[in-house]
């Protein structure tokens, strides 16, 4: 990912892996402030995870990937110690966020790939491994989203998206933003529209994002895409993903079922963006998704300050869950899946 | 109006006219601060409405009544120079803000009482009169809107709604909020939920409203809406109005629209509560609405700060329309109009 900072432009991903330590860009401050933080245990891995210092499915993927490789690294002994501490590793990383699949999609790949581990030497050669394998996978997945979604993108459209799925959220290129992004290279982009993404505002992320790839974009407040729909200003609609059932029943930031819907409502083509790590074929449908339910204070609070009285309280879920009706294909590194989906009209 | 500050409890209305000033309640600095801004001219007046020291289509409505009746002041001699000088009063007045119809009803009442005045003194008097009468007569309509209303509301409530609609925005009692208010004294209300109603964040204001009639209640993001519904979480909705066409299409606070579309498509009952002085019956449907698009940095700043990188722009039309197609009815103060309506299912 390239971007602009303090007068020049850098190269860097959003995860990286250097020097034995996990090192993130802090999304909290972003979009004014650019700042590191370095993970050197797995608990600080899991902390970073669950406060969104990084954030996006496949970023934290990437991440846990990572974490569990470091706490590997407390590994003493042989078999039965390595087991002893990669389960209690993959349980602390994996409380971290519940919602986002791509988490225990990628602990899950590193567990498999030390259980034949004899050694902690062994065990921690392996994981380290197995995670810059799923970080190198993902970049190509996410490459390939970008180059299978474009296809899709009527031309001179203006796309609508929530939440951020850019380089920040996905490593690097992005899921439903690649889609974008290569849209955009291909000349078949008239503008994005982003929408802000209450109650943590994501769509600075996506606004920096779109800002450094020199997208034209404009920010909308959530409650303006319907409007945008029904006057003919969108064509096409693309999201994110947080973790995809069997029959395509999708979780993904909160607001997302409202965009669906709204776009079925309109005729406007709604996408799902995501890599195949997003699937959960452990559950059959979206009822079976476990939502995220966040502190109020994301929403009586900006930055610090109190928006609402003190006798006010808020519900915060994070996520929602959008039923595969509504969705006319997930674009995915090794094409467009629409089997299963109902088409609109 | 009864709300708590510094320790006792007040009584006021939003706009009141008081020794020959408009005094209104200074909503921008509402929940944590309670100022009053007084209007001596009629520009002050239009000053107000446009800037949103006052909020909210009938007190809007209210405001502008008083403001013509003090802007007649400056009226000198006989009928031509008082038809002059409510030329040139009902012009300012009119352009302070565009949707909102009450805004023109009031106008357009108080003109036509001083159609026939001789003299400017007689003039001042009748507009005076008028506009007290318009006054008294919006808030009996309220009143009326609330027993009407509560009618239709269903057993152990939970009640959407966006926008603030109570006291500030109605000088007292409130239309949706009414609804709501007359609900809870008939125990009829489990809970109201405010959207936050970004960017300008009126959800606060009624937060403060409801805190203040001690409504049970809980802010949302305004991407929540849906999955609340989605959920079987909202039994009912009830929205304000700034204009309603002869058809029934209404405009009202940008993401009223969604809301809608998202109850029709999950069969939770959708009512829309306004006095008849909202009705515009000099357009068919709601495509003449004009809507007003008020500056981005309503979007891009929050209190001061910039939420957005500087590279960004944004899109901020204060209103959308909502076909009458989703409307279960119009709660007003002579009865519930369902009259054009298509029902859902």
């Amino acid at each position: 990912m390239r971007f602009f900072h303090a007068g020049k432009w850098r190269e860097c991903r959003s995860v990286e892996f250097r020097d034995g330590k996990v090192i993130l860009i802090d999304q909290r401050s972003l979009p004014f402030k650019t700042g590191f933080v370095e993970c050197r245990t797995f608990e600080q891995a899991a902390e970073a995870i669950s406060n969104m210092t990084v954030r996006g499915a496949p970023a934290i993927g990437v991440t846990a990937a990572y974490g569990f490789a470091i706490g590997m690294r407390g590994a003493k002994g042989g078999k039965k110690d390595v087991e002893k501490r990669a389960a209690k590793v993959f349980d602390v990383l994996a409380k971290a966020r519940p919602t986002a699949i791509n988490l225990r999609n990628a602990l899950e790949r590193v567990r498999k790939s030390i259980e034949h581990a004899r050694t902690a030497e062994e065990a921690m050669r392996v994981a380290l491994e197995t995670a810059r394998r799923f970080d190198e996978e993902n970049l190509a997945a996410c490459r390939m989203i970008g180059v299978n979604g474009a296809r899709a993108v009527p031309k001179n459209a203006r796309i609508l998206t929530i939440c951020n799925t850019g380089p920040l959220a996905s490593v690097d290129h992005g899921t439903a933003f690649a889609v974008i992004d290569e849209a955009n290279r291909q000349k078949k982009l008239k503008l994005a529209y982003a929408c802000e993404t209450r109650p943590r505002a994501q769509g600075a992320l996506t606004a920096w994002e779109m800002d450094n790839a020199r997208i034209p974009h404009k920010v909308i407040a959530d409650g303006a895409a319907g409007d945008l729909m029904r006057r003919r200003e969108i064509d096409f609609v693309v999201v994110g993903a947080d973790r995809i059932a069997q029959n395509g029943d999708f979780a993904n930031k909160l607001g997302t079922y409202s965009l669906a819907v709204l776009a079925h409502e309109n005729g406007v083509p709604f996408y799902v963006a995501a890599p195949m790590s997003t699937f959960d074929r452990s559950i059959q449908n979206g009822a079976q998704i476990p939502v995220e339910e966040r502190s109020e204070d994301e929403v009586l609070f900006f930055r610090g300050q109190r928006v609402y009285p003190e006798g006010t309280k808020a519900l915060n879920r994070a996520f929602d869950v959008t039923p595969h009706r509504y969705v006319k294909g997930i674009i995915t590194e090794v094409g467009i899946i629409e089997a299963g989906v109902e088409r609109h009209g």
